[in-house]
């Protein structure tokens, strides 16, 4: 049975980063949700007026694009299965590990004030029931690495155009990461050259997260309907063979 | 080629209703977002306090829903491709028009603020630009009837467990509706007897809406890869058929 592991890789999740800290939407936003304004996530739709002095603004502060990759992983059917692990890595190296069990929070605002407990305390909600892990300073490939797959998939828009279900059927694999970029715009920050990857497109057109994590999803459950590609040999026997594809 | 009509059907959407729109939750939470408490939606996550008084208050006040729902419509390849259109029909028998031009905020406050002003002028953002229009009144049979399906889809926790794109792949329809229930808990409060649909089950477990929307739109895509039927007739042939499935 394949295990799959999921990584939302150099998403723009972050807090509010000290050099925009005492800029007065920052500060409005944080007292408004009577937090301190470095403990809370930096959010482009509250805190666009202070975008101007960060470095790579068109793409930073999207806690939106986690929280919609999580909702989709947690509930798909891998997870259900027991065959899936998802995991989130920021621009930071910050990796967050999802425990399958974990019921996120439909709603927005209060998956953020999940995840900025989860910057606060590094566990939530409890070191008994870590359903969210915050592990700091791991780069893609040795978060990567650790996971040792025997097959690592790269959704990226200058892969091969090829049939992502077919392409999943095609690996003889025991443990297959997928890594979908986390931002709306731009490139992987990270260096995937490390991954020894297959780069795979989803076609020419600009796809959201939750677009292309939805059709990894289904491909993956697709590719297990697909019959294994047929043996090298030639053969005129139609006789079901003796061990099934499964 | 097929157009498909998705509806979110008996979603729950709504203003706050008028018999909890004097308790202490709702108010301090208009007044916190500038807006008269008539004005706001319902918000199971902000004003759960008030739901004892309200029937059905398990399910009520799930804009998130409507949120995701819209997401993964407007960015499907059947959307870019012209082949869709999504409607959110409500509890109350609101319709909610989208435009396949609409880039919907990923922002979920900001998505609640478009909904509330399109409760307000009926359309958004302009009558010269109507991206999403609202019409009341309308039972989920009328909506349907008008879009002249030949063939009608419910997502159904009772329905037919089958393969989702041999289904779709099965319809020699032109127009096909796609009726995914807007709730988390609970049936549809519709009478879906009048609409004479295949009622389709995607199994056991109970998902999420956004999880049944990914299925739907992935099974769409998949099936216009299954080839057609094979003819009754039966042949030793093994050549290549003369045309073409696709």
């Amino acid at each position: 049975m394949t295990q799959y592991f999921f990584i939302l890789a150099d998403s723009e999740l972050e807090l509010v980063p000290s050099e925009i800290v005492n800029e007065r939407c920052i500060i409005n936003n944080a007292r408004a949700r009577g937090k301190a304004p470095e403990k809370i996530l930096l959010d482009a739709s509250h805190h666009h007026p202070a975008f101007g002095k960060l470095p790579d603004s068109e793409r930073r502060g999207r806690p939106d694009l986690i929280h919609f990759f999580l909702l989709l992983c947690v509930d798909s059917d891998l997870s259900a299965n027991g065959k899936m692990r998802a995991f989130v890595h920021t621009r930071n190296n910050d990796v967050i590990a999802v425990n399958p069990e974990t019921r996120l929070p439909p709603h927005y605002p209060r998956c953020v004030g999940l995840i900025e407990s989860l910057y606060e305390q590094g566990v939530v909600p409890s070191k008994e029931n870590p359903l969210l892990e915050l592990r700091q300073g791991i780069e893609l490939d040795a978060l990567v690495s650790a996971l040792k797959p025997d097959a690592v998939v790269v959704l990226a828009s200058d892969g091969q155009e090829t049939p992502l279900a077919e392409k999943f059927a095609s690996f003889k694999a025991e443990r297959v990461a997928v890594i979908i970029g986390g931002f709306s715009k731009g490139d992987f920050k990270s260096d995937l050259s490390k991954l020894k990857a297959s780069k795979v497109s989803l076609g020419k057109r600009m796809m959201k997260v939750w677009t292309v994590t939805s059709k990894v999803l289904s491909a993956i459950e697709y590719s297990e309907k697909i019959p294994a590609p047929t043996p090298p040999k030639p053969s005129k026997s139609r006789r079901a063979p003796k061990k099934k594809a499964e």
